[in-house]
């Protein structure tokens, strides 16, 4: 039978397409996978609309194999989906490599991803250079292997993308020591948190990447209906409020005349 | 009122998601712009399926002002159509600009586009750089600019998205010699005619962006039935049969292990 990947775009359940739809709809389970990203509502929202049970995929039901997911799609039509595009990250390559090495007809359902939305935020998406992940800084944990691309995209005029991270379903280790499954709640980092950590990490470095003063535009919800997109100085993004999750952060490189033109409207206002 | 600047994707009319539909529905009239790219099928079934006439809106009615968009989005809803996601290129800012200094509200609805859809290749976008666009050469103008940018990701390791010339309603100047109005028939290039032509300006230039043997990635009708992806080298790339249009290159900048297993599957045959 046939695995749909389906891409639910950004926003809610009316971000499907057409065609994402009619493959929920033909397909006798739906799973969600709810670790690299989330939607703008609730799951059972979107079961309702769906007409269909959505059970959720956690991180270790995905990475670990993805059995129960694969011996479902082995008997009937099995919808997997995913918010924004399913091939925007390497997350489920594996997932499909698996199914098609067991005979598994995929067929992927492509949307909008955070990774073209970027261009709302008024800078030019061509003339952005490579993707980086900021991660939670922990006391003794402060991995900086990003600056290194910012860098390198900044000398080469480029724009980056900061995607920002998201701790969901995360055990909590002390309870676990006393014996007890506990999850810690979601965490999603804010465009203050990664400025923060971004600062800290250039007074380390001093290489020159970015300074306080260097321009971005931190993005809010991106293609959801309050979507908030403000632009402006490190040091101004500090304490701009964003508001609810997802957010993420581009750092601007070389500015061109159209660029700065659509940035206006989203400078921040003092 | 409202001018919806509505992403349609990348295949046909089913890849359009909810919102978008809803949109177009409500609309009075609905333009679409074909000039940077096209769908895979006709006008006259867009049409049929949104049940609205679709108005196409060519390069000259877009850049010149947009007029008669903007005049008609005074008064009523109006649906601006774009192949792919409305805002990966510069392209409709102009057009979103205007409207917003017009008091006309603009809503963007997003939808899958190349620049997420080129992650279907195997590479991983994280790793892409900054995207070039190869023109078609002239006898005379045979303009090489995107050298530097593929040599500058290449030197960081980046993968580059090439996206390829389309060339939709081209005067035909040796009839407008003669006095008469008349479009040349669309052409569209072609992964060979790219690769020939990058071939060249590496022959030219030498500075080792990347050789005949370097590995790429062959893109035809990205999101369609019949999506073809081939990788192979320039070389092997040269003569591979692609079929109809739109075409798009990646040349690959380091690949990774989990790249190099999903790129197996696409590997050419001999």
């Amino acid at each position: 039978m046939v695995l749909y990947v389906v891409g639910l775009g950004l926003g809610d359940e009316q971000d499907i397409t057409l065609r994402g739809l009619n493959a929920v709809k033909k397909s006798k389970k739906v799973f969600l996978e709810n670790y690299t990203s989330v939607l703008g509502i609730e799951l059972s929202k979107l079961s309702e609309f769906y007409e269909r049970e959505v059970v959720l995929a956690d991180r270790d039901c995905v990475e670990t194999g993805a059995d129960q997911i694969l011996e479902d799609a082995k008997d009937h039509d099995v919808s997997f989906l995913v918010v924004g595009d399913p091939l925007c990250a390497t997350t489920h390559s594996d997932l499909i490599i698996r199914a098609q090495e067991l005979d598994i007809k995929v067929e992927v359902i492509h949307n909008a991803s955070v990774m073209g939305a970027a261009g709302s935020c008024g800078l030019q998406l061509y003339s952005f250079g490579q993707t980086i992940s900021i991660p939670f800084f922990r006391e003794e944990w402060r991995p900086d292997s990003f600056y290194e691309k910012i860098l390198y995209n900044k000398k080469g005029g480029m724009h980056t993308l900061c995607l920002l991270d998201i701790k969901v379903k995360e055990p909590d280790f002390e309870a676990m020591c006393r014996g007890k499954i506990v999850y810690l709640p979601p965490r999603f980092m804010t465009v203050n948190q990664a400025v923060e950590q971004l600062i800290e990490v250039e007074e380390k470095r001093q290489e020159g990447a970015y300074t306080r003063d260097s321009l971005c535009v931190g993005m809010a919800r991106l293609g959801q209906k309050d979507q908030t997109i403000i632009a402006g100085t490190m040091e101004e993004l500090l304490t701009a409020d964003f508001g609810a999750p997802l957010h993420c952060l581009v750092i601007a490189g070389d500015v061109h005349p159209l660029e700065e033109e659509m940035l206006k409207q989203f400078r921040i206002k003092h």
